[in-house]
């Protein structure tokens, strides 16, 4: 990939294109302040920076309160922007109708959250209780009392826990706000009151924010279930009008993959020498699409300028978050449209269309048609895909993998629709344990490096794989979902996969989608009649870049599983933030942070902390 | 007042302790990126800084991109800030109860609120009424759908002005939340958009939170009225036990004021040889009761560390907001309690004593006989206080101005009730026109200088002055609250006073009552008949510091008055957001901001400014 890549950044050369890779060089070396969390820029008195002539800032809040403010404000702005997403998910299932634009494809999961939520559902119309669930939903951001509905779906040992350390996520707009308001100058500079209230953020997007947007999108798009697809550049094609979308949210992509599909501007296409049209995606707008549709997808985060450094790309179709501003200013140094959609996500040099469910269709229509259009404009010689894909299989939702489970189940003497055929390799021995890899690219990692290299340690060590996000993208350009890469697997792992036919690296959706891995991880405690915290299951973002990947890895960690990350979250300036983080925030939620940069060394630990939990069941 | 300082911190010295004004050298000079927000730390790939040769951050957002974006977190900081404030104030009137800590103080505002909101009540237990209207208020922060409900207060062009620039807020932490989101990375980086946004999220604040905030506590403590106080470190008292209230949240102080004038507690004083108890306040905690009770105002933002060094004041007790974490480790230099109350606000080196409606009326007492305790504690070799203090009247509500205006009303020909006599009064050129000046100290601005001597400049051009927050307490200190500063004023101001029996400098409460102004600015119009941008009136914060005055700034200049700043608000690195801010958000919003570091220079451009609204309106 990489020289395929160095290709690329050739043509952009050519082009007078900017590039990250160039950008980097240039950003480098990273300001230390910055980095090591010990830059306050919260009032205007300074900004102020510790050294050790300077321990304290001009309010007089030292390293650890400063470190621990920008620790929570990270963490809100990832909070509030997962969750974002899953209201705007909800105000979509709000609006959606039999003759919609939006309609609902999974009525048997919306009636499971209906009756979860004493939602009335017998004799009424499917829309009438998709309306009552979406406005129950919405009132989740902000009901004055009480806390998220979905906490319940935790075991009961998780609730206490919660309960106890005072971090049981209110309203999730709420907890946002408070986070803010907390680290407002003058206020708290206390790093345990500050870190409870990250964790207590970062449980609102998880339990709350980020679950919704998962659960409704199931309803509307349907639930993903196991479905073939490829990775990498290489799906883009050379003859066809090449689309692609990219962000987050799948209420764009669903509708742009729709008319992708229609006849009629199929036809249109061929008028302009086209073969036909072909959708890819990048980032987690492009898991949404592969889970359901088996979309293709061209890229993770740091692919991003790729695909328009191919020459071959009509359209970017973004929606929110993870988009380069650089694809502004690149696209235009190619025939390539830059299409922002989202009132949320504006951008200099970019075509504004914006998207509301209302118009979700005719504006999709006017995209895809717009894309066709601009075919004839490609630069024939600067046009280069890379002839690099690689298969896989995707759709791993926690009830696909139940249903597959389900296939080596004994029916007459075990109940269906459990975790138990898992839990029963785990516990003798022929798989070792789980890990949740998750989290995004980052330069500061050699890309898509550590997630490889990490994943294949662990299958050699018969330990399966659930992933989401970049980390699923990088897994899957890899080959590593495709399920002839149990040759990678130990014997135990390489027998579970052939024997239940899955690949052993399992995608499990877009980054909200690491919502599925609480709801796993509580059906396995629950299944097996342990606590979480006891299940062999660490979670691992080692490559992680974004304020949600922290947020994301707060509520991981508050709900028991120990989380290894690759990347420092700015705090290495506060040992007693990082002594909670590390260290005694285990005391509250039976699980801490462990960041190491060393790829090998995180490798090891992993698996050390994986056995040291099978140790301590006696297994 | 500054060699007074200089007598405390040699006392300072003495002890070991660490000062403000040693904390500004040991930080000075500031990061020049920062300050000039060019410094991006929202995600983990950088820190990024923009540089000539790096003129674009790693995901290739540009200068104009990452200072909208700082600049639209560092207005979500503030409106969150405020907005959560007047939150446990409708939190505190929801559990108001007739036998309660907390209960109505003023029903006729309470039924008023009500009767704007639709919420019936012929015939209810006032306390009903107060839960419904605090419910009612509490969904303003969350509610799914719609708008703030206060935004009817405004004059329909304003209103419309909102409507056209898409700026209405919805709920208040919604804007909070999705200022988050489309700062996130990879989101918005089209300044336009970033400061739209800002703008809905500081009117979420002034007629959102922050109005709710004010309402509610006259609700609960009394709609301000005239009262005496004083102002300065001499209202400390060499033998009494000094009590000191800061913060914002009046719930805890109102509670310490009644306790401290509890017979039984005086007595229990007395036995420790005190002559009884003082309160006295700092910030806005001080302009809550001195608004309400004539509490005295010991001093304001850059003060609070003073009050402890005059090694007299037995307790600091605290709520939220503004709280030098340096107040700790100070508190440990002398015998003085260090006392946080709220879970937002904890504070190494401090006792923490929960405060909630519940429990208000045990621990107020609780925490007046800890500082009673504490008196025999003082170390009599460093107690220096200050002699200096001024006369001060305070307490001009809206409700209060106008009643104030009632009494040079010839009540047989003009209603009663309104702002007309003060409109004649600017229409015949008696009285130039008004400045509301706001906001905190901010030690690049020599302390409290900008405020009185810009204050003093205005009052000699016959310009009325409205005030609040620290402010506020530099004109008290200044003596400029005091009725006979009309001997400061030109002769058009000079008889207003006379004739009306009021200051020059009219005291309109704490930071949250900024929301006061609004009202005042909206009702001035109303009874003027013009828009609120035609009113020859500007707000001015010379001496702005936290991100609560960026908030406010947002609000103001939203709702139609230019705004002067003395402080630049971290804008400097972009020509585009400079642009906006200073410039063409005057085609929505009818006013903007006008930055000025050079306090001649700008008190120039007020009188200007105010000067050409007159000659607009032909007056």
């Amino acid at each position: 990939m990489e020289s395929a890549t160095a290709q690329l950044l050739e043509t952009g050369k050519k082009v007078g294109a900017d590039s990250w890779q160039q950008r980097v060089k240039n950003q480098t070396p990273h300001c230390a302040f910055g980095e090591s969390g010990t830059c306050c820029r919260i009032c205007s008195m300074g900004p102020c920076r510790i050294t050790p002539k300077a321990p304290r800032g001009i309010c007089g809040c030292d390293a650890h309160g400063i470190v621990g403010r920008n620790y929570l404000r990270f963490t809100a702005g990832g909070a509030a922007t997962h969750s974002d997403h899953g209201r705007s998910i909800a105000e979509t299932l709000y609006l959606s109708a039999e003759d919609g634009n939006y309609k609902v494809k999974d009525p048997e999961k919306l009636l499971r959250i209906a009756a979860e939520w004493d939602i009335p559902t017998e004799g009424r119309d499917i829309y009438d209780v998709a309306h009552e669930v979406a406005l129950t939903g919405l009132q989740e951001y902000g009901k004055p009392f009480g806390v998220q509905r979905f906490l319940k779906r935790a075991p009961e040992h998780t609730q206490e826990l919660w309960h106890k350390a005072g971090i049981e996520p209110r309203a999730i707009d709420k907890e946002v706000s408070q986070s803010m308001h907390m680290s407002h100058m003058g206020n708290s500079s206390l790093p345990e009151a500050l870190v409870r209230q990250s964790l207590r953020a970062g449980l609102s997007d998880g339990w709350g924010g980020s679950m919704m947007g998962t659960e409704f999108s199931d309803v509307m798009f349907g639930t993903p279930k196991p479905v073939d697809t490829e990775a990498n550049l290489g799906v883009m094609e050379k003859d066809m009008v090449n689309i692609i979308v990219h962000g987050h949210d799948p209420s764009l992509s669903e509708m742009i993959v729709y008319y992708a599909n229609d006849p009629e501007l199929i036809a249109y296409a061929k008028t302009f020498g086209a073969k036909g049209i072909n959708v890819a995606g990048v980032c987690c707008t492009s898991n949404e699409v592969a889970m359901r549709h088996g979309i293709p997808m061209a890229g993770n985060f740091l692919q991003q300028e790729n695909v328009v450094l191919t020459g071959a790309c009509e359209a970017v179709v973004v929606d929110v978050q993870c988009i380069f501003p650089a694809l502004g200013p690149l696209s235009k140094c190619f025939h390539t449209k830059f299409i922002t959609t989202s009132p949320i996500c504006r951008m200099p040099d970019s075509d504004f269309i914006e998207f509301e469910p209302a118009n979700a269709g005719e504006n999709a229509y006017n995209i895809v048609k717009t894309a066709i259009e601009n075919f004839p404009n490609r630069r024939q010689e600067l046009v280069n895909i890379p002839s690099m894909k690689k298969k896989a299989t995707v759709g791993y939702s926690v009830e696909a993998i139940k249903k597959c489970l389900d296939g080596v189940t004994n029916s007459h003497i075990d109940d269906l629709n459990t975790m138990k055929p898992l839990i029963e390799c785990v516990k003798s021995g022929v798989l070792r344990g789980a890990v949740a890899f998750v989290g995004c690219n980052n330069p500061k990692i050699r890309p898509d490096t550590a997630h490889i290299e990490l994943m294949k340690k662990m299958l050699e060590h018969d330990i399966i794989l659930v992933v989401s996000g970049c980390a699923a993208q990088a897994a899957a350009k890899a080959g590593l979902m495709d399920k002839e890469a149990r040759k990678y697997c130990g014997e135990g792992l390489k027998r579970v996969c052939t024997l239940v036919d899955i690949p052993p690296v399992l995608h499990m959706g877009s980054c909200v989608d690491i919502s599925r891995m609480m709801i796993l991880a509580s059906d396995i405690a629950k299944d097996w009649g342990i606590n979480i915290s006891q299940i062999p299951l660490v979670g691992c973002a080692p490559e992680w870049m974004s304020e949600k990947a922290v947020s994301i890895g707060n509520y991981v960690v508050a709900t028991g599983i120990e989380t290894f990350l690759g990347v420092n979250p700015y705090t290495k300036g506060s040992s007693e933030v990082e002594g909670l983080l590390q260290g005694s925030i285990e005391d509250w939620v039976e699980a801490k942070f462990v960041v190491d940069l060393d790829i090998d060394s995180m490798g090891d630990r992993m698996i050390e902390c994986i056995e040291k939990k099978r140790t301590a069941l006696g297994i």
